[in-house]
């Protein structure tokens, strides 16, 4: 196993550890094969995590949240349940929830044009910045997916209002998943401290494989 | 003006009429531009359109129904408001609702694994291959986004979960919006006769502009 990590400040280079560890504000990637498990743990707590997987053979197919809320017929899967491609095939199962059970597959990775918009003036990291990062130190340039949204608390209103809460986890809580074809996975510690979701304290996360 | 129409069957080629009718099962999409205004009509009622649009100048950005949710904190954007790109820039403003008001931004558009999935034998129309064929036919190779689902019923459950739902709309219904920059424009009568949005009965639509 290899994992690259990144933010847009700056490649951490690769690592051979089977627990990566995640800096706040930035992300790592690593390769899965099919069958193999791996944990994300919430290190301190209300800290969101944006997942995203990719066909290791073939990153044009990746997790699509608009193709597993059809194939599971829920907006976000549960346990027992996969995350499928565009193709419809599956990429990840999601094997366990040790967390309060809030995650969202809603909302787009925050990147430049979020933080301008929420009045930030010059440079803030991102989610998608690091997820890019991860994949060109791999030798890819990727498409940028919905993510799969850990731990992330984005309550929906009577008329589908969306709310940004601060996320439920306490320090420790994990999930687990499976690889369900061989996959390049990335894990971003997302930057957000504009909106409330990480409580405003961006903190750092875990990937482990198992 | 100028319109290209497919399905995977074939293309009918170009058009310059600013009423462009779409036959059932296929999709045809046009230039607008800035400022422009068009309207789909849902010409017999009971049938969903799967609407997408592309900065025509640069075909890798397109109305992303992510970050639009974000944009607007909504799961489907109000008379009004707008749907944005991935840069969260304006493509296309939400100008007239002459509908029961009942839209979907949250379903992939069908494709041929959807239908080997629901047990379909063979080749079956799809809106993705209609997309394809369309964008192809004006020179472009693109990312299949995932659509606005115009006229689509897809109520959610208490805990999430998707239903599909007969249209909701009457011979006639129509919806209008405004180009907020060049863009191509691609509506797809949704050829799905095997889940019961459409009625099991899939028709005409028309693409006018104003």
């Amino acid at each position: 196993m290899s994992s690259t990590g990144g933010s847009a400040g700056g490649s951490t280079g690769g690592s051979t550890d089977t627990r990566i560890h995640i800096p706040a504000r930035e992300g790592r990637a690593t390769h899965i094969p099919a069958g193999g498990r791996f944990r994300i743990t919430d290190l301190r707590g209300r800290q969101c995590c944006d997942l995203f997987a990719f066909n290791a053979h073939d990153v044009t197919e990746y997790a699509s949240a608009e193709h597993t809320r059809v194939y599971n017929g829920n907006l976000f899967p549960r346990v027992g349940q996969p995350f499928v491609t565009q193709g419809r095939r599956p990429i990840l199962l999601f094997l366990e929830d040790n967390t309060p059970g809030k995650h969202d597959m809603l909302v787009a990775a925050c990147n430049p044009s979020r933080y301008a918009l929420l009045g930030v003036q010059g440079w803030h990291a991102s989610c998608e910045e690091n997820l890019l990062a991860c994949l060109r130190g791999m030798g890819h340039v990727v498409e940028v997916p919905q993510p799969i949204n850990l731990f992330t608390n984005i309550p929906l209103g009577p008329q589908g209002e969306l709310d940004w809460q601060p996320a439920l986890t306490a320090p420790g809580d994990s999930v687990v998943f499976r690889a369900e074809m061989d996959v390049i996975v990335c894990a971003s510690s997302c930057p957000q401290d504009i909106v409330a979701i990480n409580d405003r304290n961006v903190t750092d996360l875990e990937l482990e494989t198992l």
